[in-house]
């Protein structure tokens, strides 16, 4: 039995409500507008509600979503073996985790990034190595160079998040098929593409799993808009596929998650639309956010960061006084950004006026 | 990254519905007499399915739990602190054995039992010391033995189920604290409770939680019958719950679950009318299966175990013919055994006159 003082582990930090300062507040979760989670801006889709409401409470659920997974290799075109459910794919990292990386071996993640890479990482005492793209090179990494540190590292796992969350970059099919054949098919390429569904000109990212070393995270969560039920899928070779599942402990996708995934499947409608709204939104909120003297980076996915100084300051103050949530991008080691992500335009329109006023609150 | 050659843990065995099973004999889960799970025979407690419609899917759930831990601190008389809320008590078994087990370490398993304590034991590497009770000896461990074993492993950890799952045995409080005592504050006792509600009379646990190395799990999937939404809480230090905590992934207990907690714990009468129907529909079925000729195992909790010869062929035909599901205890290594979840009257009349059917088939 170890002590408490052998691992010292911190939680990873996200964006989404914190409910114990909002109870501290007085807020309710409900009186929020939150900018902070990167989500379907529809809401969730059409049917899930009343799929989710059929379900009974007290049946076990399939311990190995047959239906789900049969339904989504429907629509992939893609065979069920080759697909494992999690509840959420931060389920699916933490699984991948366990399942190839144990001490002593090499991970590289790709920075500024999603915190639970490096948190699952760390749980199977992992030390991650980061590439790290820079703020005055528009956050684009250095291709050449992370190529040149995945293969002096021999690295056993890369964390990929494309479009990458915070900064919206997107790399190209020929950046992404390097990064897997430098690897050589000793190391696993995890491309976590949970927003990809809201970017504008997507290249087709399965033909991928022909090589055998590439793992495919997705998230239905942001596509449908189920964040509150949490729900992701990985796609992978069959041997993949079952090391992974292994990890996973009995019924960790719950009857409603199950009956919500296979509901939003049929409403693909719902999921194009959300990402024209996305487009239009981004357009409306960098042009006034530039109206107000905030500076957006360009982002192709469903939320942008915004250059406001001390962020964290902004951010209480957005709570406190506007009952706007957004995310301080503090933890991604970017202090001076915000990252929003995209609403309507008339939530977008709310958000620029108090951004106007909080941010001039520090002039004043 | 691994083969997956080089691990070959299988995945554990359980109760519950087998989805593929039923897809491929033509049978949908509302179908079927369910008596392989073992949750409150009244089905889930008024109040629930209303909370989970009020839930919006769309928005995070709270990763901390709080307002469950509230409310659920608030019935035990226990600060929240000292409590982990899981995604079914399974969850916290697996992070249990992440937070305290590695390769090295001694684990002693108190058997036949719940068959996810060895699997969170193997997937940390650790092959688990078995202490087995026998038949001839109404599936009672002899304590003596069991101690003594526990005192010369050293053990870093010791898995009771209490009362145990599939014996119904149930240990007094003097057995369990002088297993917590032997284990003399270097090893870890997880106690799980998951059927101690449907006890007809049960010992107050709680003030084990005064000896530091004692750990209780309790099941809310099987009080108030959420097994389709997962539920499950520990009670431990402050010191353990934190430990535990850290390989918790972000969101794994989803908003309907949180919110189904929350209610449930309003309806107490609910589970105390649970308890008073196992009671009765125990004393019935033995009856009943006595006359049939079927000898029952004595069992403390709201399953009973029956000998019936080959149980994995009665278990299909039961299924097949009758619609009814059981569980065949072959994978306790008990393949004698059928393990039958208390349902009401009319529900275990059904069983008793398919048992009779389908047992007598065997003969003629």
């Amino acid at each position: 039995m170890r002590t408490t003082a052998e691992k010292t582990n911190s939680l990873p930090v996200h964006g989404g409500l914190n409910y114990a300062e909002l109870q501290s507040i007085g807020l309710c979760p409900e009186d929020v507008l939150d900018f902070s989670a990167s989500i379907n801006p529809l809401g969730t889709a059409p049917g899930v509600s009343e799929a989710v409401q059929r379900v009974p409470a007290d049946i076990y659920p399939d311990p190995s979503c047959l239906q789900l997974r049969q339904a989504l290799g429907r629509h992939l075109g893609i065979e069920p073996g080759s697909i494992l459910v999690g509840n959420g794919s931060t389920e699916l990292i933490h699984l991948i985790a366990r399942a190839f990386l144990s001490y002593g071996d090499t991970v590289v993640i790709f920075a500024p990034t999603f915190a639970e890479y490096e948190a699952a990482c760390r749980l199977q005492s992992v030390t991650p190595v980061f590439i790290s793209s820079k703020k005055d090179e528009g956050f684009r990494w250095d291709m050449p160079k992370a190529l040149n540190i995945i293969a002096d590292q021999k690295a056993a796992a890369v964390f990929v998040c494309n479009p990458n969350n915070p900064t919206g970059i997107h790399l190209k099919e020929q950046e992404v098929r390097q990064i897997a054949e430098t690897m050589d098919k000793c190391g696993l390429l995890v491309l976590d593409e949970a927003y990809r569904s809201f970017v504008d000109e997507c290249w087709p990212s399965h033909p991928l799993l022909c090589m055998e070393n590439v793992l495919l995270l997705r998230s239905m969560t942001k596509d449908y808009a189920l964040a509150g039920l949490r729900l992701g899928y990985m796609l992978a070779s069959d041997a993949i596929v079952r090391q992974v599942g292994q990890y996973q402990y009995s019924w960790s996708v719950n009857a409603p998650a199950q009956a919500a995934g296979i509901a939003a499947l049929s409403q693909q409608e719902h999921v194009e639309l959300g990402r024209q709204m996305v487009v239009a939104s981004k357009k409306f909120l960098r042009s006034a956010l530039s109206v107000i003297g905030l500076e957006c980076i360009p982002s192709t996915a469903n939320f942008l960061m915004i250059r406001v100084g001390e962020a964290a300051r902004i951010r209480l103050e957005l709570l406190k006084k506007y009952k706007i949530c957004v995310r301080d991008c503090g933890s991604f080691g970017l202090p001076d950004y915000i990252r929003v992500g995209v609403r309507n335009k008339q939530d977008s329109r709310q958000l620029v006026q108090a951004l106007k006023e909080v941010v001039s609150d520090k002039d004043g």
